[in-house]
């Protein structure tokens, strides 16, 4: 069978997932070293995104602010195991002006700084300078901040959504009296994030703490989510850090507290991305495109007039008047009465992944009937009905289908985790082929052999399991 | 009197501006150069300006999308106008990695870029060059893209909100098939500008064309809105650009007519920014503080219950109980049940600029009453209602405050243009120390005399009077 989009992901995952961002219009990369352009349809998807996720934050009373994008590298050489973490991959702003020499637009050498900056690959560092300001007293605590901005990480293998040296994400900070309570917040983020994905972006996922080689740089306690995609690889989607005092001692963030004696604060970093969009894609998309979750599809319903010549504009009528009833509704609907061939416009949007699609011809028009067809079960799912229970019927309908692709996808996830009992076990599994979530002691993983088949079967401890933190899942990883 | 701001604006009007930002904890210097950290209940403002803002750019049919953040220097270099007008003011990129040597982390000489980037000071290039490629045909055009992002332009007079180094905004860019559409759409966006400072701001503005000295560096026509400010200074609080087809070819966006022949498109930049705050607090503060229109205000209301500790939880209930109905009315309220006393919180919330704000007294609450006073008129306006009354008109009140802020800063604009009939008079009122819009005949100002005075008093065009383009506004400006 013909499929929208080839290599299908049976062929070549990694082609395939290339292949479906650039049929659906999401994205293509820019000409700008290991960075890319989100086009309209992609930036809809995150605004969605986006949007839900800020009220999820600010329902924790967080407030947004907005911090400089250059750091001076003096801040972030502070912490010394964050500047391990970043420095690899910093990009380095050392000029304020270009001048023409010779010709060429180039750097203008008396216009050089005397201290460079680096673009922020993350906020800890500034953040944590402003905070040993705004802190003060214990009634200044806590302080919860904030901010949806751009972040540099210079990528050498870069993959759209996934791994780009410039992404767009939101960075939380927030500052306490107490560890208690600093370990709580990281806790309670972990969960928003976790809840996000599964109530919004219909994705189930593997949440636990990291194990401390993987851990955050400067970090005491790194919260993951991580989410399985359809090639048994993980991805990390969002992560909280419990960052202790590390921070607070670097940066001087001290409260004087109800005993009246000076407090180092504890402090806690957690961040989202546009990566979670990638998984998005890689969990729900099949070889004929994108398969939207409706509460984050820029379009829930797509309505597609099958005119022949004439009748067309009263069929157009017909459809945006439906389209109207819908948006009425506060469903998010598009009547697309461009002149495009029909089958062209049910390509376009199946590949684009619209949860429901109604096709209109003269005849339904007349009978006053829709058919409807949902993406995530394709034709076996089509019916024709009548126009006016349809538009009563959408909301239920969008929430059906927001349920059954999580429960799909959580159907699938059951088949991709796999007890192994010792490394035997894990290295027969891995020689096989086998790509899936590995479960197995953590303790079994502290040493050389376990490194060695890291090493070759390009693996990694991806998070210990909440329900028993003996255990640790092993995966390869996005 | 004493002020809760000092310098008043009369003293210094410039001190009076720093010393009102800080007071009401709107933003700060930050530790880079020219850079300022907004602080929450600054970005809460901008929230409500570009969630509005951005509601009106998407009903004219714009899609939000995400350019990258570095332009390469080559792109930034095709079009003359655009590097004379930019080059001088940009922030480079050179290296993509830092290294400790000697004991300094600096940035690795084994990094370095062979083609530098610069951080986008506007995207009209990098945007220029993925339309040649998205636009194909004529059934691509119009075209029409915003981004809401941070630019960078290096700043050697920084000057908070007004003009700093890194600064956040929209930029459009659309591409049309004839030069009618394009200068159509400029003047459109002009237009929806102008309209949103006067509804949603309170902010009388003046329009016009640029004249060709003031235009945008690679525009044919820039279309400017300017704010006068209280000091009769100008700010350029937005501009709408008509490209003609500079960037069309340079970076050769081309389509395919109906006419089977390739054409050049035409296209338009346009841009709000944080700018638009500055302009926002100098319009309408005061030296008690901020002054806020109710369409940007984070809180609408504030409710400060006046407690003498017995009695204290019972006033805060019923202070909370009042701030959730107003917010059933969608009222946006804070009840300030902190621990502060309460002269302190009716300071913290003038200096604010909440609209309106609600006193209660254990006597007032047994009553079933509030004590009520108008931000903007203060004490006059002091009145005390029936809560119940005073929930149902709070809406009203809102529209009436907008209203009479919008009205009384047009009333003080009236005094600040200057009809001046030559040279004579401009110099004559500008020796006697004016501070206004002039406003003159365009023609008079093509000479050299004209170029000596804009040197000695630092005036310059604001813009051509839309009314009659014949004359032009002269002022001095942030």
């Amino acid at each position: 069978m013909k499929t929208a989009i080839t290599p299908t992901r049976a062929e070549n995952f990694s082609e395939w997932y290339q292949n479906l961002i650039a049929a659906a219009d999401l994205a293509e990369n820019a000409p700008v070293r290991g960075c890319m352009t989100i086009k309209p349809y992609g930036w809809a998807i995150w605004e969605l995104m986006r949007d839900e996720m800020d009220r999820r934050i600010k329902a924790q009373g967080v407030l947004n602010a907005n911090f400089p994008l250059l750091i001076p590298i003096d801040f972030f050489n502070k912490e010394a195991e964050h500047v391990a973490g970043f420095a690899k991959e910093a990009a380095v702003v050392t000029h304020y002006r270009l001048k023409m020499i010779d010709g060429v637009l180039q750097p203008d050498p008396e216009a050089k700084l005397t201290d460079p900056y680096i673009i922020r690959p993350t906020s800890e560092t500034i953040i944590g300078e402003a905070m040993s300001r705004w802190v003060q007293s214990y009634r200044d605590l806590p302080m919860k901040l904030n901010q949806w901005v751009n972040v540099m990480r210079w990528e050498m293998r870069p993959r759209m959504f996934l791994r780009t040296s410039e992404f767009n994400w939101q960075e939380g900070h927030n500052a306490f009296a107490t560890h208690e309570e600093a370990n709580a917040d990281a806790r309670k983020m972990h969960a928003v994030y976790a809840d996000f994905m599964q109530d919004v972006l219909a994705i189930p996922v593997i949440r636990g703490e990291k194990t401390p080689e993987e851990r955050f740089a400067g970090a005491d306690h790194t919260y993951t989510v991580e989410q399985i995609m359809q090639d048994g690889k993980a991805l990390q989607a969002g992560t909280a850090h419990d960052l202790g005092q590390h921070f607070a001692k670097s940066f001087g963030i001290q409260y004087l507290g109800t005993d009246g004696q000076l407090h180092h604060a504890w402090t806690t970093s957690w961040g989202v991305s546009t990566r979670m969009m990638g998984g998005l894609f890689m969990t729900h998309a099949d070889d004929d495109g994108l398969i939207l979750p409706p509460a984050v599809a820029p379009y829930q319903v797509v309505i597609i007039p099958i005119s022949r010549d004439e009748g067309a504009a009263e069929l157009n009528a017909f459809a945006e008047k439906l389209a109207d009833d819908l948006r009425a509704a506060n469903v998010r609907v598009l009547a697309d009465t461009s002149d495009m061939r029909a089958p062209d416009k049910m390509w376009k949007w199946i590949k684009r992944g619209v949860p429901l699609r109604v096709e209109i011809g003269a005849r339904e028009m007349a009978d006053g009937m829709v058919t409807v067809t949902r993406r995530d079960l394709g034709k076996a799912s089509k019916q024709t009905i009548d126009v006016a229970q349809f538009v009563a019927a959408v909301p239920d309908m969008l929430r059906q289908i927001q349920q059954d692709m999580y429960a799909a996808a959580a159907a699938r996830n059951r088949d991709m985790i796999v007890e192994v009992t010792d490394l035997d076990a894990l290295e027969s599994e891995l020689a096989s082929g086998r790509v899936a979530f590995f479960r197995l002691k953590y303790d079994q993983t502290l040493n050389e052999r376990f490194d060695a088949l890291m090493e070759t079967y390009k693996i990694s401890r991806r998070c210990l399991d909440d329900a028993d933190p003996a255990y640790v899942f092993v995966a390869k990883s996005y």
